[in-house]
């Protein structure tokens, strides 16, 4: 288009009808332009791993072919790359990618939380832990919009899961959402500032996202500071002049003017201050002016180059579960004769599944299969065998599994290794939908029993966009978790299988042992219109390590080829209460005889809290590649918000203080090493008053003063339990039933002084 | 006193003034009188095991000493006997009791659900199973008034905890409430119409007790017909007129007329109707008059029957958790030799703990030991060591617990069985505080140990309110658990250990591992003035049995000296939606070689509802005495409510139907037959509007009708992942898409055809 116009020039000129206008599409995928005043419309389209630029109406969901673009892997995979700095470079490709075809914001990344597993659209998110999903986003946000194009982060707020998105009020307490599902979104948010923030089609606590000023703006601008525009999910749009007066800028798709109309009524009858439209249509213009520059010169997008890229970060979010040692070596990686000997099984091999169903869905520049790349790397015709059927794949869904399997255990019978492709076909997992269960298609569950039978040396390779059950373990001497690995995925998995590259991925998700035992189970999806946030803060591995159970494979678990080692895990505490922070340092070292990468996780334990805090929560972490024998110290700055909870009562962060346990380790489970310090904590005291309790006033420096002399003798006569009994008792009770010596004058008495 | 007098002609002369008094105290323990009418004052008292008459004023919070009354077992034993026959016989000798000392009201029994072990009150409440509660509530209740006195059914509703419970909100959903809350009190009131309810010192989401207009009026009177006054739990109400306002009609204690005073003023400047205050004055006088023919004719008491049937219940009370085979038989009963043979080891033997403290501590007429009944038994004077200290035992608190068990070592090496009593010091369980773990003292474990080790027939007995972790249990060779037996406890458990008796009594309540495992962990006792009730219906063994969680003992386990088979379940239905009923029968024989008792239990799963229900809920049980060899076929009759669910749209009870699953079992994991039936659920549609989801048109009869004619070639363009996306859109976001051929214009006139 053209040079960039200007913004307060163009309100003042604007109309009404303009301006309700501006604040919603034109169509599906494009802003209003308004061309007397040189605004033109710009294009946004889906993401997030890749660009999904559709021809306009396509098909009325917005979901069908779209321009070829490189399809990155999808967020579950990016996660478990635990790399900030992939997570940039990616960003950046997405990035030029996103100008290269003169779209002004890619709509992503997403940036909820994995509150279950069984949730369609996980494929999309990061991480069950909002600090490592909050710093993986803000590096994908960052590369991106260093091109000059936008980004929208979704789906804000507290929108977990697929089943009746659209209606369903998320029923969570305000502590739960401030420390796991709004954090991830804060430091995007401080961190990166995304051009935009898309609001999530769901209720929180029974105000629709897209109506909720608390946070749409109290939160989201006033707290957190957000510069950008609000735009809506497409389609969450229920009472559009509520959205307006609530925060949300742009409304997305066009509604053929129907809602516009709304708006303007509500301006000219005074059920809208114009002034609050005016400051959504301030900030649509200044995106509208910010992607000009770009736009302007799109540029070239270099496709090689970007698949490499997505074949580095297929590689590095692929996570290594289990390598047992079979004969004298652990089976993987296959090496000169071992790769020539193997042999290949499952449909995936040839048919990857590489990415998630629904808008997220990229039409890719070309698509590496594992078969292919394993074949071309040990240049070797390997044998062959599909295995089993997988609904979605054509020519392969109808097909008789029982031949297939037979011809499975012929292949895989004598060979050298069998590499085994697994995965949940594609209609388990989707946008729109919620799974149901945890489990792998029980055809391909049968075919690894039955070659599992005929050969030890089985390595499964995983294909699934959220976890799945893995109790057939046993049967498999290595596997391999590729999440969707992106259009680059099968001959990333051919560098991982063959030892081309060590694996580094570590599990941004808990792998359970079955769904009863996921923190949500019984509370997810809910049921007529609400799905209560039962388990609180205790999700994923805060769920697991506080409640003690069994998992599969803990958060941040991953192997390598290589081993390291962890020592001289130190952590000293500077300042006290909200000025608190602590240093933590580590030595890793590469204790193996090969290069590769370690991902060091710090986690932070508050056993004497005031209210319940997960056993150990994830608070800083580092990647550090280190060649056989090197030694590398990291230290990781804590600062008071690191060590704080949400206080309820006072609603703000709060340093508790006490002990505090700070843990470093290669997962939530596996603590390498332990340091103790002590955090003073702040004073958190809230008012005295005639309904606080005996506890309470005997907690408080001048209340304790007080009451210690009110009570005098009669304290005196009572005998622990009955001191025990009375601890809890609001003073109004205490002085209604006259115990204490005083009543209810002499207790408002004492309040007063407590006061002063 | 004298004659009851004409509550409405008392009524009609009574002043404003004397309207307020009489609907609150006149003291601690007292109703107002009014003496120129011939209304004269009644006495309340604590329950609810046994009668605590106190001296006025004996000390403020109104537990200090009391008359000497039969102190019965709590409720956490009583419920163990599964015995409502029992129950009933314990209730007429509590009825006599109350009537002997001239009192009015007992204040009891307490129906709140076990919804954590670590509730400090537990002992004084009947189990985690709703259906269970409420069945002995309502027979405990019915003996007691069966004498012309009256009982208080508390706590009213939703305390399931002492930690701040005199202000916490009990945040909890509805469907939880029905479902899982309040069942057993509904039970009580539509069996046994208890005189009074007491309201309970908490908020139920936000609004206390005893100001919430739903609970006791709607619920409470409106739903279940209720008749009787409400009575506030002493202390429990924050505003007087809100409370009259609400249906609270007796406020206890007095308040030195401060709170009449408010009363009358309310009503006097229109804030409060007089007729409001008429009913619940009306209500005060119909209770007073109805307990003046039994105060007129007190009775006597006969303590020695009362002591027998206190040890009687106290026996069918005990579980029986665990009876190995040691040698060739089971190590209980001890017999013959084998009991002169035993040695008795553990404070407890003669310091029983036999009741809980707080509001319900009686003064017992007589107190058996186990030691001393065992002696007398055996006519042996058996061996005996303290073996550790006990907290709030004299004399034994500050014991040298070295001391102690080298001695209890000394005593158990070379005994023929080592009857070892452990359980929780009183001060660990008390109304007014919380337990925060659920492990005995660490100086009862060693002694245990270090037993163990040189004898390996030890049976531990156990004493404790509520259930504590028995991870010890492999060093015990039988483990019996007596909860607190009252004062009778002592000999009922020298008749079980000796085969006197045989144990018939099973767990109301499950023993999980550990406290990590319990439904409410993380979300108990809350913090800041909420406890959210996290869990919903999974309480109990619908927890433990639904998330597949190992447990120490199920819910209704308990062996017998005898044992039982079951067969010939079956299970018919009748009727259909809200007519449904279902008849089960199953054939129970004693296949051991002496009488014993078994109570057999009926489970009922919907594995197909529309909302998440536990696996399995105790719908029916009985209890049954069988001779060796003997058969009884029983017959269960379930009606629609026991097939239902609470639905949380249409707020109100729904049987959904389709396949349903009877369990017939000896406890909720040994399930002795199935049998399944299908019931034909009611139509559950709610009204169609724009708001539906697609889904629900497609459910609908007559909107899959007008949907699949509107659809029309839209639906065949699109592919099945396409259409599951559909499944939970709303109609509104259907048509603001333009997809499926119409408009929003379009969905008007549909949803106006729907309706039609």
């Amino acid at each position: 288009m053209t040079d960039a116009f200007d913004v307060e020039r163009v309100l003042a000129e604007l109309t009404l009808e303009e301006k309700a206008a501006l604040t919603s599409g034109s169509d599906f995928w494009h802003t209003e332009g308004v061309e007397r005043l040189g605004v033109p419309p710009v294009m946004v389209t889906d993401g997030p791993h890749g660009l999904r630029k559709q021809a306009e109406s396509a098909d009325h969901l917005g979901i069908g072919n779209s321009v070829p673009a490189t399809c990155f892997p999808p967020a579950a995979a990016l996660a478990s790359t635990w790399d900030v700095d992939l997570l940039d470079r990616v960003g950046r490709a997405l990035g030029r990618e996103t100008r290269g075809h003169e779209v002004a914001v890619l709509l992503g990344p997403g940036v909820n939380m994995k509150r279950s597993p069984l949730c369609g659209r996980n494929f999309e998110y990061f991480s069950e832990d909002p600090a490592l999903a909050g710093d993986l986003g803000a590096a994908l946000v960052s590369g991106i919009q260093s091109e000059g194009v936008g980004t929208s982060l979704k789906h804000y707020a507290a929108n977990n899961q697929e089943t009746d998105r659209m209606r369903v009020s998320s029923d969570v307490d305000e502590r739960t959402l401030r420390e796991i599902y709004f954090p991830a979104f804060e430091r995007v948010v401080t961190r990166a500032q995304p051009w935009t923030v898309m609001c999530s089609y769901n209720k929180v606590n029974g105000t629709y996202a897209s109506q909720d000023h608390w946070l749409l703006t109290e939160v989201l601008r006033d707290e957190w500071g957000f510069e950008g525009l609000v735009v809506s999910d497409w389609g969450a749009v229920v009472d559009r002049v509520a959205a307006v007066a609530a925060g949300l800028d742009l409304e997305m798709p066009a509604t053929g003017g129907r809602t516009d109309a709304l708006v303007v009524d509500a301006v000219k009858n005074g059920q809208l201050d114009e002034a609050v439209l005016d400051t959504a249509v301030r900030r649509v213009l200044t995106m509208v002016a910010k992607a000009q520059p770009a736009l302007a010169e799109p540029g070239a997008i270099d496709a090689e180059a970007h698949h490499a890229l997505a074949r580095e970060a297929a590689a590095d979010g692929s996570v290594l579960l289990k390598n047992a040692v079979v004969g004298d070596a652990p089976v993987l990686p296959l090496t000169g004769d071992a790769a020539a000997r193997a042999v290949v099984v499952g449909e995936f091999a040839r048919s990857p599944r590489y990415q998630g169903a629904g808008s997220s869905q990229v039409n890719p520049t070309r698509l590496d299969d594992a078969l292919t790349a394993l074949r071309a790397a040990t240049g070797t015709e390997l044998a062959f065998a599909a295995g089993f059927s997988v609904a979605g794949v054509e020519g392969s869904q109808d097909a008789d599994d029982a031949a297939l399997l037979a011809e499975a255990v012929e292949t895989a019978r004598g060979a050298g290794t069998v590499l085994l492709f697994l995965g949940l076909p594609a209609p388990d997992e989707s946008e729109g939908y919620d799974r149901t269960h945890l489990d792998l298609p029980a055809n391909q569950l049968a075919v690894l029993r039955a070659v599992a039978e005929v050969n030890d040396r089985v390595v499964v390779v995983l294909a699934n966009g959220s976890a799945v059950a893995v109790e057939w373990q046993d049967d498999a001497a290595a596997v391999l978790e590729t999440w969707l690995g992106g259009q680059a995925g099968g001959s990333a998995v051919a560098d991982l299988l063959l030892g081309v590259r060590n694996p580094s991925g570590k599990l941004a998700e808990t792998i359970p042992h079955r769904v009863e035992d996921t923190p949500a189970f019984g509370n997810f999806p809910g049921d007529n219109g609400h799905v209560r946030y039962g388990e609180g803060v205790l999700i994923g591995y805060r769920w697991y390590d506080t409640r003690l159970l069994d998992v599969a494979y803990p958060f941040g678990h991953g192997l390598s080829y290589t081993t390291f080692g962890y020592s001289d895990v130190a952590a000293t505490v500077s300042g006290e209460g909200a000025s608190s922070a602590v240093s933590v340092t580590v030595t890793v070292t590469n204790t193996g005889d090969r290069a590769g990468a370690e991902t060091v996780q710090v986690y932070v334990g508050d056993p004497e809290a005031a209210v319940l805090r997960p056993t150990r929560e994830l608070k800083a972490f580092a990647k550090v590649t280190l060649q056989p024998g090197e030694s590398r110290t990291l230290t990781f700055a804590l600062d008071a918000r690191d060590l704080s909870y949400w206080h309820p009562a006072l609603r703000r962060w709060a340093v508790g203080g006490g002990r505090t346990v700070i843990e470093v380790g290669a997962s939530s489970r596996d603590i390498r090493g332990t340091a103790e310090v002590t955090v003073t904590g702040e004073a958190l005291h809230g008012t005295l008053t005639a309904d606080s309790t005996v506890n309470e006033w005997l907690a408080h420096p001048r209340g304790s003063e007080l009451l210690g002399a009110a009570f005098g003798e009669a304290t005196a006569a009572l005998d622990p339990t009955m001191l025990a009994m009375m601890g809890d008792m609001p003073m109004r009770v205490v002085a209604g039933f006259g115990m204490g010596g005083f009543d209810l004058a002499g207790l408002d008495d004492l309040v007063e002084r407590a006061a002063a």
